[in-house]
């Protein structure tokens, strides 16, 4: 039996090439699909195109001298790009001149390569220099696309010239980053990721299956690191990798590429299988994190990166090979690339067959950390009055790249940002921005909680700002629930502050009959000393109205704060609006108004900000926002509504429903039931949360003279005008 | 001869109904049309839909009552839309509900209106109230609609209905907007196009041939008013409306209704060729002045206002059925509209058959004034690095919505503005904001010259901000041309200011080698007495860099001037460049770098503003621009070019030529030549600009003892590097 048969031949006999990513099948597929029109064939041309004209230039393999950003550094990353994709293009064509061009390529890094010492520009402190590149890392990423080339074109090379290569370049490579850097190879890490994945494909190709062994169980093949350990602890059990989603995607792409290389050499590896289908959860987790095409920007992220990104193209062609489930190739269509893959060739005639169908993004609360219970990320959705969603981020501290941002959520609306997050501040590859790197301004403001919509304590961020504090402690889901009624969860943390407990309450309320669903928030802070609490709400669009009398700094602006981000927040104005309801209104460039409202006791008292302050090379983008503040107290409840309505259409000159229709707002609590009332647009509803440790079904409890039941945690009644 | 037999009948003779835009043979292919799929099909059965929600309702004649906005007003607004739209849902369908309702809405205000006194709400000191309306203008529009809405019914009307409405309303309002009001229908302003607009149709359908020699020739037939005269006097001869493009939209629509409603009944009147073909002009320049589809917001504008306006679908379908010309189906097809009328079918079958081609939009320089000579509008255009675009506005005054800003620019790149002008301070209809009216700011801050883009003496505005002043004198365009070197353009004003000449030559330059353009700016201010000169530049994007020290405000702003526009603007930072070459760099969210580079002789100071200072209920956006200045001159040369550069692409993760790449210019006068030598990512040039009165052909010039021939105003050399 041939299933059999393959299990049993060590992959050491397979002799044929390519056999990683793309197999002898995959080329024969691929060599079909180039000549009828199509998506493929387009791709193919696109890319051969390209190869050409970079074909025109002579062959530059520098000797190493610079950093990240440098010339020689550029220049190696642009070669191995360039040698794939020759490579691949000579698969599809049979045309030997991109074949000796890879080949020449790299006769010429076997010359360069012995003669190398560690790079000369090194960081002195690093535990991992290259020699090609600064960082072993670049090193390993180096590995990972010229193992791919050199296999597309070993069939055309002649014995003398692959013993070359292999023996003066690409097994010392291999070895550097395996036996030389033992710390960064066994490290489970997404350093780690690249290099096993680098040597593991190596040891694929020139028949080293000692190699694969190692990169799949560590040096000492004891299973504590290596890719099956990264599997393991580096995300989630639904897939979550607790960087966050920008780097998610990065990570991604070691992980699809070596996988896919391990499925096509030692099938009875089952790697698609391992622990519970744990490469294609890390995919699809990455495509549910992102809103509009874009990933939610949460901890170090740049704003603009979304879906389209390569490694998710490579991942989403992964995906859909695997599953064939239609609204991959609804993601496919949005990334508009064609791998040139026997997984992307199965994309692009899909697509060609017109086969895509929405892709289906749920609200889900994704458990962060190994074991999923490190806190978690949390995604609601509505599509009641267009796409809209809710992030809430009880997750843990997500490493280096983290932010002070333990509960803080953001709101989307009509494809824009509502109430935002500022990301990271960094403009990338940007010489006069300190160099391109993360800006000065990204530890002293982007990082900060005040930058974030969630509790600051006595103008100190979480953990004191300190991210091993903050890595040893995460945030706990109390529960998460979606239901006709909408979406609601609570979380809270005991530890971000010493002696203060933070628990927010957040819910995704649907009112079909408005056709309209609005965000209710209720924060609760118990601390054992009095503090001064700050709840901050950073906003996108013009602020509009306020119902309550502010005074506005019309002559003069001074920084709110002098430290923890504070001291980058001009005070534009303050009000202390009366017990009762505080609104605030601003119009979005969406051309929706969005009211936030508040339930206020007379104390908390609303302060308008800007972000610019303490800026001297105008680095930071001047946003809006108002913090909440209460002084002196040791619990308060934050509680509030954020409510979009209406639209601003001075293209038709017509404006609609410009002021909240928001009317009354009560807030109480039976036991452990969160009540909720309110009326909007005239209708009146009880909003009941259900916040007992376990849930339960089918609670009865009275409200105003009337029974009701809650079964499940989220439950919305319209409330009988007449009888109240 | 069928022409001739037209020519001699009296139009009173013609009983056909409807005979206005819309005649019968339009009626007869429309009726065919809506049978059939396509365009046209799908716009009528969009419009029956609603139309068929709306006669669900029903008849609402409330007696007047409301001003603008109010409910009264809104409800007699909706009436006439509605009556017009039922009107043609009956034509096309035959189904006498929709003739019906029109019938018996017409019978309820024909009950009404006998009752009316002029309007409640009406300004005191107003000339003209209506009695439906507050205001004239609204009666007027209301005739417009209400006229065609009875003119597409009237062949299903008894005698004794139509007597009724006629006698009891049509007539009546038609009087009272006409004898009722002789200075407001003689005026030749567009609220006399809409009263005679509207007379002159009651004219042709209720056989009152006087009404229309009226509506022609003013109440006297002298032709000093009327609606000849207004096409005569209201637009230049190239068809620009001296308010600007917001306002000449508005203005379009009346103009193309009537003059179409003369042409079906009279056109031995040769309407469409009257003053050169002026209505047909008027439509094009509409669709001239905008750029990616939104209109240049000069003067009192909002910027979301664009060639989809409902009034410009109107034209755009008139000027296609007048010249066939497939460009116009381009804008069509941008508008995404269809109109139900002979013209609407003609532009929605030719849209059906794949005819549009790419309108050409144009580098041209629009006269003002009636006669084309009170300066002018002035758009060059390049498409070698996308689509570009430079307005500078040597225009006149523009009457009441005007802003005092002769001489400003405009750079618009990649779809997006560059270096932008703040346009209206309103948000229409919000009532939140001033009532939805022109903010105090309109007047404060956008009205003023440190808005714009142009030299600001002593911090006064142009005219002392005395609109009368204004109307009364206007720039001088001195030259205009286009070539493939570019464009280039000079004006002056000698009377913004007394004793002050402000002269300023602006061109964008094609450098094709480089595959890029460039704007440069001579600005000129010479002076009997020595001022303080400003020149502000209101740049859309984030600073990146300034190549000279800037001494920065990190812990305190304060507003930099105390009136004129000066306290709305927070001065945020400030640096003295040394005599040489200033740059200043911004990236905007088109993805491109901006790099603005001055040739300074170390007078001018640079001064970085956000506007938002004196605005209490933050009704200003917060805008950046920096303001070249120079303190107790005579004369000052403010030299400048513009430079887009470079891409940022965080997505994909490159970055290319953030930095700029002009490395040198200089500035040099021969006589009456003006000669400006750049070098530019490498390449050296000359540019050369002839300024003499009457322009000259192939004068020859010696620079750096080299021979050149300009011909022409503009022309750039390859210098050779080696001979500098």
């Amino acid at each position: 039996m041939l299933v059999t048969l393959a299990f049993i031949l060590p992959f050491a006999v397979q002799a044929a090439h390519p056999n990683l990513v793309i197999t002898p099948a995959d080329v024969s597929e691929m060599r079909k699909a180039i000549s009828k029109p199509g998506r493929f064939s387009k791709a193919y041309s696109d890319l051969k195109s390209q190869v050409d004209l970079q074909l025109a230039q002579p062959i530059n393999v520098p000797v190493p001298k610079d950093g990240g950003g440098g010339f020689t550094h550029e220049q190696h990353k642009k070669n191995y790009q360039l040698m794939y994709n020759a490579g691949i293009v000579y698969q599809l064509s049979q045309d030997k001149t991109y074949a000796n061009y890879v080949r020449d390529m790299l006769l010429a890094y076997a010359k360069l390569y012995p003669t190398l010492d560690v790079h000369p520009a090194r960081k002195v402190e690093s535990q991992n220099p290259g020699k090609l590149f600064w960082q072993s890392l670049n090193e390993a990423v180096w590995l990972v696309h010229t193992i791919q080339a050199y296999d597309f074109v070993h069939s055309a090379l002649s014995a003398q010239d692959r013993k070359r290569i292999e023996t003066k370049l690409l097994k010392p490579v291999a070895l550097f980053l395996s036996e030389g850097q033992p710390s960064t190879f066994n490290k489970v890490h997404n350093h780690g990721t690249w290099a096993t994945a680098g040597v593991g494909m190596a040891g694929y190709v020139m028949n080293e299956p000692e190699w694969v062994e190692k990169a799949l169980y560590d040096l000492e093949k004891s299973g504590k690191g290596g890719f099956l350990k990264q599997l393991e602890e580096l995300f989630s059990p639904q897939g979550y990798y607790n960087e966050g989603p920008y780097y998610q995607r990065y990570a991604l792409l070691p992980f699809v590429t070596f996988a896919k290389a391990i499925e096509n050499n030692e099938p009875q590896r089952k790697i698609f299988q391992y622990r519970d289908g744990i490469v294609l959860k890390a995919i699809d987790t990455t495509v549910q994190l992102s809103y509009d095409g874009l990933f939610f920007p949460i901890n170090d992220a740049i704003k603009s990166k979304g879906i389209d990104t390569i490694e998710l193209v490579h991942g989403v062609a992964l995906a859909y090979s695997l599953t064939e489930a239609p609204g991959y190739l609804d993601i496919a269509k949005q990334q508009d690339q064609i791998i040139l893959s026997g997984d992307g060739l199965k994309v692009a005639q899909a697509l060609d067959k017109g086969l895509a169908e929405a892709y289906q993004f749920d609200a889900v609360a994704f458990g962060d950390g190994s074991d999923g219970k490190q806190g978690a990320l949390v995604i609601m959705r509505s599509q009641l009055a267009g796409d809209q969603a809710v992030l809430f981020k009880p997750a843990a501290q997500g490493l280096g790249h983290g932010h002070f941002d333990k509960l803080t959520w953001q709101f989307y609306d009509l494809g824009k940002e509502i109430v935002s997050d500022y990301g990271a501040a960094r403009f990338l590859n940007v010489e006069a921005k300190f160099g391109g790197r993360y800006l000065p301004e990204n530890e002293s403001y982007a990082k900060q909680t005040v930058s974030h919509n969630t509790v600051v304590v006595d103008e100190t961020s979480h953990f004191n700002g300190d991210v091993e504090v903050g890595n040893q402690h995460s945030p706990v889901l109390n529960y998460f629930e979606t239901s006709p009624f909408g979406s609601v969860t609570r979380a809270h943390i005991d530890t971000a502050y010493q002696g203060v407990q933070l628990k927010r309450t957040m819910a995704l309320v649907n009112l079909p009959e408005l056709k309209k669903s609005i965000v209710l928030d209720v924060f609760d802070v118990v601390a054992e000393k009095a503090h001064q609490l700050d709840l901050p709400l950073h906003y996108q669009g013009q602020l509009i109205d306020t119902n309550f009398e502010l005074s506005v700094s019309t002559q003069q602006l001074s920084a709110l704060g002098t430290k923890n981000g504070y001291q980058h927040l001009w005070l534009k104005g303050r009000g202390l609006p009366k017990q009762g309801l505080a609104k605030v209104s601003w119009l979005n460039e969406n051309g929706r108004f969005y009211t936030h409202t508040s339930l206020v006791d007379g104390q908390e008292e609303f302060l308008f900000t800007q972000i610019g302050a303490n800026d001297p090379h105008f680095n930071l983008r001047n946003e809006q926002a108002f913090v909440r503040r209460v002084e002196n107290s040791k619990q308060h409840h934050f509680i509030s509504v954020l409510e979009p309505h209406g639209e601003y259409n001075p293209s038709e000159e017509y404006t609609l429903d410009a002021e909240s229709q928001l009317t009354e707002l009560g807030y109480s609590q039976q036991d452990e039931l969160l009540l909720v009332d309110i009326t909007i647009a005239g209708k009146s509803y009880l909003i009941a949360i259900n916040q007992t440790a376990e849930g339960s079904v089918n609670q009865q409890f009275q409200y105003q003279h009337q029974s009701y039941v809650i079964n499940g945690r989220l439950a919305v009644f319209a409330l009988n005008d007449d009888e109240e």
